[in-house]
């Protein structure tokens, strides 16, 4: 079973890189660009069939790992 | 108008993030983690509501600065 995870920085956080890669779109002329928020995109392949059993184990190795849920959400795919 | 980029490394290129993570998943009692690949995943807000441009304009900014193409694959949604 493959799982998607995505994770990024909570809408009340500062992106600092986020910015640096909007002032670097501006200075190559990608004026229309107003806002970049930067996050990880992680791809896992499982060793299970259970798709319950996945959806836990995912979301406490986010929880414990992927994610740092001070300033980060995550959400997840399974297929 | 919104954009969603997905950077990946290429499969053929080694992830040694993505291969620390697994160890660490590993160490932490997450064995059935058979495989981990990182990439970035970004959300760009585009002043415009001409899709056919922001399409283009998207695949020129991946092309030229949000990813790089040798080692690394790129795809975008519009919404």
């Amino acid at each position: 079973m493959k799982a998607t995870v995505y994770v990024t920085i909570k809408q009340s956080v500062l992106d600092p890189q986020g910015n640096a890669v909007q002032g670097a779109l501006h200075s190559m002329g990608f004026e229309e660009v107003e806002k970049v928020r930067i996050g990880k995109y992680l791809e896992l392949e499982l060793n299970t069939s259970d798709k319950a059993e996945a959806e836990a184990r995912v979301k406490a190795m986010c929880e414990k790992l992927l994610a740092n849920t001070v300033i980060e959400d995550y959400r997840y795919e399974l297929v």
